[in-house]
């Protein structure tokens, strides 16, 4: 259950006078997310989603925030922020960050057919397309100076055949910046959890506390390693294809990001084996531990080595 | 039909390749409203409001834009104006300043009831508390001035009676600014064509239009007077009751407004009278005349003197 600070039916209606979505009717604790407290809160205006931040401050705040904002106010379909009297999208609530946003309907894929990959590209490409307006800017927490920070606490716990692997990727991929590749608002966590599908139209995009700023195309990549997997780390071709058809349709993939795409893959699934590595072998002290499986980025991350180099042989 | 400026489905489609809401699947133009042309445009997204402005300028549409996104973003059920890829929400389509808004399903309500009323007056006062962050500024256009500058152009031509009653009137007014009572931004429109109902619930106000800065109080008399006004100019005391009751609970009225409350309910009288009187007198050339009987407001004046004049009896 994550709900980590605890919010009754009495707070809440005090705190919502500072907003102008009318009176609490109803109140629930939300069971899935790993980082924040989350509510659904209904009110007599309708359905909203309230986030009291576990870690995130207020300094951080303000650039996911403002950055749903943008978006909703192009037309992607995701959490608008709601604005207080104070005209603030951040409130405090028992002493934590707490926001609300608008609730949106829909449920998660869990075997997404290509169809479904389609509509998750082309809604990819316009908020690619619409961040690249967006003025605030964040480095990307998760990026290659993050990677050589927890690489000497991790390797020396890993079996040795995890150890080389990681090793060998960690220096292939610190030879690529990948600077000069189109750069914006990344999602950088555009799993299947993270898109509410109502049938088969989107209903949402949600979970932007790692958004950053980075290549376009690492958050293609990062999509296509969990959209259009199938088991034993192998693209799914169909839905691959659906996904960069409708990607490329909307924002045309330039030659370099078209070379670079394999390695891309490759860059995607590590930042995710190591994260995931991390969480397994160094979970935070006090840490209600959702670890996930590293082994199934591994599988991915080797998958890719082996097309790569099966494309190397037919290539020389 | 309201349709002033066609769009073709072809000129659409192109144009909403700078937006980030999808393919054109169907546009309806729509044959309420006198001042814009106005299609239903429904894409791979949703469903939006296509607007052609066919009198407001560039320079004057930011502070309407901004303020209903200004509403949305502080959870006011209004159209929330959908940006480009330019990151503006005005566009230029045939020649004209276009944006788009968000549809809001609903419908308007013939018959108020007292419940549906006092709906209006909470969503009145939640605007206005949410309208006290708004930055920008702009001069009622149909204020003190207009009013000065009209009345010798429309009194030669009403009947002796009419004439003596709108000089007398204006005469009276000129004496209230009203500067002291508390100031926003103000709908300044409220009728019942511009609130969308879903049954017993507010679906949305839309035609921010003639929105300005202004005493908030003005505009809840301008609500007054078409929200509760039974036959012949005279209060539906239910409607009216409950009103100002929803509204009063959410921002409460000073001692100094509730004070001037009858002159202001005569003061909202007067301008659409003067405006009515003007339309149909002095029509636009070439203007397909909508033109709305002035009675009606006259009517309501002469109610509100009424009723002045009574408690001045009772209480001398």
């Amino acid at each position: 259950m994550s709900v980590f600070t605890t919010v009754t039916q009495d707070q809440l209606s005090i705190w919502l006078k500072g907003y102008s979505i009318g009176t609490l009717i109803d109140l629930q604790g939300i069971s899935s997310g790993i980082e924040n407290t989350n509510y659904f809160v209904t009110t007599s205006h309708g359905k909203y989603i309230l986030t009291l931040f576990e870690k995130l401050s207020f300094s951080e705040l303000p650039y996911y925030l403002n950055f749903m904002m943008h978006l909703s106010s192009h037309g992607i379909p995701c959490p608008s922020p709601i604005k207080n009297l104070e005209n603030g999208f951040l409130g405090s609530l028992n002493d934590k960050p707490a926001s609300l946003v608008t609730y949106l309907p829909g449920s998660q894929i869990e075997h997404p057919v290509p169809e479904q990959c389609g509509h998750v590209g082309a809604l990819l490409a316009k908020m690619h397309l619409s961040s690249l307006s967006f003025p605030e800017k964040m480095n990307n927490p998760r990026g290659p100076k993050w990677r050589e920070s927890i690489a000497p606490k991790l390797i020396p716990l890993l079996p040795l055949e995890d150890a080389n692997l990681l090793e060998k990727e960690l220096q292939f991929q610190s030879l690529y910046q990948f600077k000069d590749l189109p750069q914006g608002v990344i999602h950088a966590d555009l799993f299947r959890d993270n898109i509410l599908f109502n049938n088969d139209t989107i209903g949402g995009v949600i979970d932007f506390y790692f958004a950053c700023n980075d290549s376009l195309l690492y958050d293609l990549a990062i999509a296509a390693n969990d959209w259009c997997m199938a088991k034993n780390g192998k693209f799914n071709d169909a839905n691959l294809l659906s996904l960069l058809r409708a990607y490329h349709h909307i924002r045309p993939l330039t030659s370099g990001e078209k070379n670079i795409w394999p390695i891309m893959l490759r860059a995607g699934a590590l930042r995710f084996w190591m994260s995931r590595l991390y969480d397994y072998h160094l979970p935070r002290e006090g840490e209600i531990t959702h670890a996930k499986n590293p082994a199934h980025f591994k599988q991915i991350l080797q998958g890719h080595l082996l097309t790569q180099a099966r494309l190397s042989e037919i290539w020389v």
